[in-house]
């Protein structure tokens, strides 16, 4: 990162610097707990925090969840370096901390234990993306970065899940990176529309980094460049006979009959202004009346799901849609707001106990829940696990419980969070962007249809919380 | 950048990887550019590109430009390595392309001119940020990065100039990483808010990398860890007695009941729920008849300009205003479109023109115009400079000038582009965000009062076109 941040004498391995991705409040809460676990006995409990999203962005039915495996990574690799110790040390606001927070930052790894959906899980909200156990300065350093990598990828998959779902298997081109919000996000915007269900990026990096296919035509600048239009489109053409000519630098109509007077037979044309249902029509009506049938007509230039879904079911003779700004950024809502939570603390010997918390036996552990009462800003107390529930096929409900309830008998059940990391260890191969996205769309097909109804917006979604949970949470009600 | 991206096994130096942020189709064209190139004389020629916004995103009077640094950074920096290519040569798209382009991309960097106008600079629509003059395809393979990057800093200095504009002087603090898209939108976001006025960012890699002023306060998860609300707050005041004390995580007016009763002379309280003016109210009320006359209160949760404008108008007594989400993702509307478009090829011997070009005396050299006339979508001519005129220290109007024409007599005159790159060598040394802060408040107060107005949005904007490029424009009209 930092190659693509800062001054040109100050180039070093940006993994060097990831535990500095994180909110300020994140280290000064550190050094206070560091400073009482000094004091007292706090060190041998682990907190319990977890991620989860109160409301889903505007129009949103479902959502997708994205962003595990860079999340699981910097758990992995998040450490301070010499250079970053220095620097924290050398802030006013750190003059009384004490040398021996900064002696256990230099060492400080995650030791935690993570549950959590697989990427490309559909969840409704407050349903748990990932859940944290660790020493209580380890859960709390790591939530910036947590929570940044999972809310983006997730918002992206959410919306690519949506166009790809309203074109009706029409395949759609994620476009977007001049307009993501700077180059690491068109990366992560590029994976996330893969994992939504798109066949594709133009985004390179993407493509060697992640094996993502990659897709492109060409720009208008390229064909401002030839003294003719048709010029450059046979240039073009010689050389990737498979590659798609754009057609409206100067007027779209104009340059397809330019096309087959030249007798190019192009793969395909693309079509990136004026409106995209009369030109796909008049473009297509003069491609086969010259007999060029299979060449593809693609449409770009500023659509989202509602576009698409209309230009789909007009019968709009569109091959390929290619989706830019409003897919990479999400534009009609460009924020999942996912919060990290402290759900409980676990414990070997129980401390004394007041309104706000409550001790249940769980397995050999003690469980001190926590809940915040914040107006509007409630949270469920204790480690969850959400059983979801299928019947013909489709998804029926979610009932969120505690993390040791017994299945509800009579259903098909699928416990969604699973453990991927224990002891700060990876257990499992993770997964690649090509597995992600076959099990997302087979996610898709477990989906009510109302819920992939662009114009349904539910108010009750189909999620409820198990008796236990209920009742701990009423335990808890002020007064 | 691999190590926020990439599974463990592919940790390397992310500077490497910067040239393949780029579309797929610049690769192509480069390809097909660079077979022509052998063929003919036009390696003897540069291309000249600029980067402009059509239309602002929603509600914006105006934009601040910003991220040229990073920008320019990457100019200097881009470079494909041996792994790349291999890669690029891999795809099937590049079977046909010969093995001197691939020698060519190894050995390819960008040894161009770039105009650009300093960041923190106002502008408005059609307006040319960045002039790129370079042999073709080293103009061309850029054109992804660039505009990503000036293209999301952009888009956050001018939310955070408005948000800035709207508390009238009261201090605003970014605090949006955890929404931001991703961990470096996080940091670039961060130095795009400082550069639009903000007092300084929750980024903790911002505060280190660019030595902006580092603010947190403290989680809920910090209270709730504790048994006790106030013992939270004793022992956060011990360590930190300039630190901030979060209040709402149960009911905020008691929690500042309990810090009056405790005896802790805070620096300051958050609130981060409810009504933020009634809230604050009712805190001021109670810390100062405790004679807590400096604790200072700080307001969070879902700010944006209008809601900070409504709170200073009716004079709630907040002293910092904490901006996450809203300013990270520029909510409202998330995405700055900016584009890069050819205007002109400069070359030294003439070519046979047709419709739609036109050479005239330049300096020693003849420049070849170039248009797109596609609907609604038509650039102007030429390399362009912006000749702002100030008049009563205020910006009278924008006049957009072809590079060598004169300054209109009689006015004070800024031109607002300057070279900052030649031959691919820096010729300055760049400002510190700090001076890029400082600039952009001049600049603030430059600009008439209507145009930092949130209500006023207007149709015309104070930008003419010099006769001669207006003329230029006309000849190039169909027909």
């Amino acid at each position: 990162m930092e190659g693509l941040l800062l001054s040109s004498n100050y180039v070093r391995n940006m993994v060097a610097d990831i535990a500095l991705c994180t909110d300020f409040y994140e280290l000064t809460m550190a050094a206070a707990y560091h400073r009482l676990d000094f004091e007292t006995s706090r060190r041998k409990k682990n907190a319990i925090f977890e991620m989860f999203v109160r409301k889903l962005p505007r129009n949103r039915s479902y959502m997708v969840a994205a962003g595990l495996e860079q999340a699981i990574y910097f758990l992995t690799k998040m450490k301070f370096n010499n250079r970053h110790i220095s620097y924290i040390k050398s802030l006013k606001v750190f003059k009384d901390v004490g040398q021996n927070f900064f002696e256990y930052l230099r060492r400080i790894k995650f030791t935690g234990t993570v549950w959590a959906v697989p990427e490309g899980t559909i969840l409704f909200p407050n349903e748990p993306i990932i859940r944290i156990e660790a020493p209580l300065i380890e859960a709390q350093i790591i939530e910036t970065y947590i929570l940044s990598m999972i809310n983006f990828q997730s918002l992206i998959a959410t919306k690519a899940s949506r166009i790809v779902s309203a074109s009706k298997g029409k395949p759609i081109i994620e476009f977007g990176s001049r307009r993501a919000h700077g180059p690491q996000a068109g990366v992560l915007a590029a994976r996330a529309s893969y994992i939504g269900g798109c066949m594709g990026t133009s985004n390179t990096l993407a493509g060697y980094k992640l094996r993502i296919p990659l897709f492109g035509t060409m720009a208008h600048s390229f064909v401002m460049s030839f003294d003719k239009e048709e010029e450059a489109f046979k240039e073009f053409n010689s050389l990737f006979p498979s590659g798609y000519l754009l057609v409206d630098t100067y007027d779209s109509l104009t340059a397809i009959k330019k096309i087959i007077d030249a007798g190019i037979h192009t793969s395909g044309i693309r079509l990136d202004s004026g409106d995209p249902y009369y030109q796909s029509i008049e473009a297509r009506r003069l491609l086969d009346s010259a007999g060029h049938f299979s060449t593809k007509i693609m449409i770009s230039g500023d659509l989202n799901e509602y576009l698409i879904r209309d230009l789909v079911n007009r019968d709009a003779p569109i091959d390929y849609f290619g989706v830019g700004t409003e897919l990479s950024t999400s534009r009609d809502d460009p924020a999942m707001n996912g919060v990290y939570k402290l759900v409980g603390i676990r414990t070997h010997k129980p401390s004394p106990s007041n309104v706000k918390k409550k001790y249940i036996d769980n397995q050999n552990d003690k469980i001190l829940y926590k809940i915040k009462t914040s107006p509007g800003k409630k949270t469920y107390p204790g480690p969850k696990q959400i059983h979801r529930i299928i019947e013909n096929n489709m998804i029926k409900e979610d009932v969120i419980v505690l993390e040791d309830e017994k299945k509800i008998s009579g259903h098909l059940h699928v416990p969604l969070l699973r453990k991927f990391l224990e002891n700060g260890k990876i257990l499992c191969k993770m997964p690649s962007v090509e597995e992600i996205r076959r099990y997302h769309s087979q996610q898709v097909n477990l989906l009510p249809p109302k819920f992939k109804d662009l114009d349904f917006v539910p108010e009750v979604f189909p999620v409820i919380y198990s008796e236990k949970l209920q009742a701990m949470m009423n335990q808890f009600k002020p007064g």
